[in-house]
């Protein structure tokens, strides 16, 4: 199965390339990138594969089967569905789009041509969120009553001034970059139920006044000071599901100089602690006594995962945990903690 | 000035009494429980007073001049009111009523009568709490935009199937008997701004099956399985008001073995994150640098200050920040708390 | 720009010569050492350059347009003056040289000649020092009416009997070793003050009976008991300015086995204690409380600094901190602790 | 042997009360002050002798063979002259007196009336002190070249506002209040060296804004707002002697948060360092490695100590290393210190 990666920047170097490279059925025919220089240098950087600068080449490509759509946010839409429609299946980055409108677009892209369409919530695809899913499925955890996502850092704002803080490319920051995985793993985990109500609020605060935003390291930096800051750094929410109520609190920066970034999911049985891209902790009482411990397991790496199944369901036809179907729901939410925080007031679905 | 202790329980030997005893203007007369040997064990620790067993003898006899009200939640209405009817002065245990509506009584009478009402928030009094007050106040923090309130525990349910537990009495639980401290501490430091709206869900779940909750230790224990237990151990609740947006997570137990008790307050030039009954932390950034301290300070003790603050006030007039025209909103909060759990919707106030 | 190193030693491979290779505006042309395997040597381990072991050869070459005088202290003066003269700009690594009057005459050569004469102060390019800088500036620390600056160590004499330990080659130890780095930073983080009045004493005691030297390691050793310890590995001093008094202990080597190397910039409003090489804590007040924090920063090699700014005003003309003009002040006062420990008596300059 | 105690506060409660009680050769018979309740209160408190508001008293009485002077600096040399002059031996608490004119006027004194006049320099009673004496007195630090003196403290004013902060009452603050035991315990050890030079600087700055000093804990406090706060908070100073040259810093209270109360006495064959009113380090080599190490010893109370001396040498005729005649150097050096800070320069005795 021949592939082209759409998007030449850090996601693709990062987990899709790779991932293709190590996987026996794919083969990377085309390395796609507005500007030239990326498209070159990742082929010669790869040794393989065709550097082209319009996606549209690849799409017209009948040799190509499917595609890695891994743009800036903005571009997620048009690609995806022009992929589609070109009869490719497709992976595409999270978020699946900036608003929830432009994701039933994708959806309905899909449901018309029938082509495989995935979102890139890896973390569906990793070891350690598998077998939390699996404790709440076993009912290990009792009734999940309530869940606590907190994605909370001091000084993490990625590229500030560049595609990641403006909000015409991204759409939104701290909660479509980082939320994003937050709400997919809750949803995931506990079974995808519905959304009945949501409020939250956003701010734009701590990069606003870029010069003197101070930090000490840049991801995806450095500070472009001609650029655009205007999306949220910091977010709250409340959100009622037929589930768990989910209280989320994030942050790529604020003014706390502690990094909480994990996921409670407790239940009148027990309680799971899941330090984001770390191990996690079960919390339980037995014969009385209370009890604690941290399941060993053997962790693979996830965007390996994400892609061999991938590759596996188009060859297949298997309807994947990231199907657009199931993603869905995430854009929703993101949408309404946007809407809530504009109209100050409770979202009900 | 002489006083009465009403309710000769945890709260009245641990704060009340010494207090007025250490007080230079203040003599304890009677001390007052329904249960006699209370009262009376009170008489022969301390020394002094006269034990009675009905509160209204105390408020008969015109040498009292003001009352400490230590009882249950259930009677702190009647009996502050009562006490205010017959030309006392009153401090009424926190929280002052179960219901919003109680709490209004209570104010009415205070207003018809002219006598103090001040309510037993004693972080008002707290030194390290006045001094982040006052750290706001100075627009060290510039902007605070956003709070988070944690109270949580593993296992700290008090008392459980006696009085905390039993919504006759106690009204609440976790909410109630903790986050009142909690909502009053973060009024009192941004300025009591006005409330808009409010979210949240309360849940009773771990002390439910009483047999079978497992703990280590017990406060105003040990357990009455006999008794009942059906109130609140866990909430979450999004608060917006014309100040910060306030998130809150609370649990007296959890299936989470982190006891998270902390308050942050956070603004777009520094933060505070208060160890609830520690110190606290401050963090910002200087000439580009990231800098955290903690600072040092005189702590008194904070029930001492309340008490001796309550006897100034009564001969001097003055109006404390503790007053129950201040207090009350918090009482409004925990009302549409409870409401909006009822109803799974937000209240707009 | 291509640049000559004149002397091959220690600091030329440690600091100037990576961070020239560093910047993509310089070209080394010549490495010079009379000793002409360590020429050589540079030569093969950089891959670049020509070696020679006559700095006239570096002087007589129209192509060159700066140099770097990396040799003993001894040789400072001339390389620099005949280097200026030869219409070279010029690097001189501290100290600037042996005597006041020496210096003077380093100043004459630059005054006449017009070319740059920076001098080897490399503290001045350590972005923590320049942040204390700030905070000084700024009036953070109020009036710094005082500054203890304590550079002890318990064994550290630099190779023992070399030209680090021979006065005719490098006329003084600890002080004109150790000491000119912490009084240039007080010169200028305090904003070079005006030198009033000098007293000291400098004591040459630990390797004097050379055989019976006790140390773990040596840097620039191993010992030649055949050479010369004649100079100071102890001294103390008292320094009046315009601006703050200056306390200052020092020490190469004495029977006190704790490194104490840090500066304090004792304020009325603030105080700051530097860990020389390292991080930095401010201690102040507010609102009554005391505090204290470290403030984190992004710290750059402070040599890449040195040698960019370096390139950048030869090429521009810009005056930097490190200018003969601006440092000479240290080694009068080198000289006055000299002088006043020879006479036992204070210096009034 | 009857003594009168003339002065009740902190260090006659704190020393020469519980020494003399606990000396078999000793009675209080006349407990004096200006306060009559104080004076009152000790009779009560220790059930001996007689409460007197006027020293003369004591000094009529021919039962009275000693005195203790134990008031403010400003009385010491009045009090202890004219007890001596009535034929009473004196034990007078340091500073001897507030300049060296009315330490010149004791030392007449005593020389004309041949009675004891003892200081008390309490070190020289200290075993520690004694051990450290020992040392260099058997050559074990070889030549002391130098000594550091460092009383440093982050908040310690006494009675801000009180008699310890008042010029006309006190003469100085941290110099003579700590510096005097610290110069002593040099002066001490090292032999009572000849002074040569000596330059300084005070400073008083903490204390002036006394609304505004932050502190936690106050010694002899609580601070007197409308009191006076003249006196110096921090010091330094240089100090040539026959033999070592004496480095010192002090501080009453400086915006550096680190406690550094030592004097290092630097040898070239060994050094030691004495935490003051602790334990001390040896600093040494032998056969080429360096060694450290703490000697224990049994530590008596050396205020127990230094009345038995007083006691014991009344009756002998001892000559004690406490007298006037070899303590007056310190009051020199102190004067000196603060002479030269007013003309800022160097004072050559």
């Amino acid at each position: 199965m021949k592939v082209a990666v759409i998007g030449c920047g850090t996601i693709a170097h990062a987990a899709h390339i790779p991932s293709y490279l190590k996987n026996p059925d794919a083969q990377i025919k085309y390395f796609c990138d507005i500007i030239p220089e990326r498209a070159a240098g990742a082929v010669e950087k790869y040794g393989c594969g065709e550097a082209i600068t319009d996606y549209q080449q690849a799409l017209a490509d009948p040799e190509i089967t499917a595609v890695s759509v891994c743009t800036p946010n903005n571009m997620h839409p048009t690609i995806s569905i022009n992929a589609l429609r070109a009869g490719k299946h497709a992976l595409c980055e999270k978020p699946a789009a900036r608003t929830y409108a432009e994701a039933l677009e994708m959806q309905k892209a899909q449901h018309e041509t029938g082509k495989t369409l995935n979102i890139g919530v890896v973390n569906r695809f990793n070891d350690g969120v598998n077998l939390i899913k699996q404790y709440i499925d076993a009912g290990k955890l009792g009734d999940v009553y309530r869940v606590y996502a907190s994605f909370r850092a001091h000084r993490s704002i990625p590229g500030l001034g560049g595609a990641f803080t403006t909000k015409a490319i991204a759409w939104g920051g701290a909660l479509i970059d980082w939320g994003v995985h937050y709400l997919d793993i809750v949803m995931y985990c506990c079974g995808d139920p519905k959304v009945k109500t949501v409020t939250g609020e956003v701010f734009s605060k701590l990069g606003r006044d870029m010069k003197n935003y101070a930090y000490i390291n840049m991801w995806a930096g450095p500070p472009d000071y001609s650029g655009v800051y205007d999306v949220d750094d910091s977010i709250t929410a409340l959100i009622r599901t037929d589930g768990p109520v989910v209280t989320v609190n994030g942050a790529w920066a604020e003014n706390i100089g502690e990094a909480e970034q994990y996921i409670d999911f407790i239940g009148d049985k027990a309680g799971i602690r899941l330090q984001y891209g770390s191990d996690f902790t079960v919390y339980t009482a037995e014969h009385g006594s209370l009890v604690r411990y941290k399941p060993e397991y053997k962790s693979r790496d996830h965007f390996q995962n994400e892609i061999d199944a991938f590759v596996r369901c188009v060859a297949t036809g298997e309807k994947l945990a990231s199907h657009i179907d199931t993603v869905i729901v995430t854009a929703q939410m993101m949408q309404a903690i946007y809407d809530s925080s504009e109209r100050h007031c409770e979202i009900v679905l």
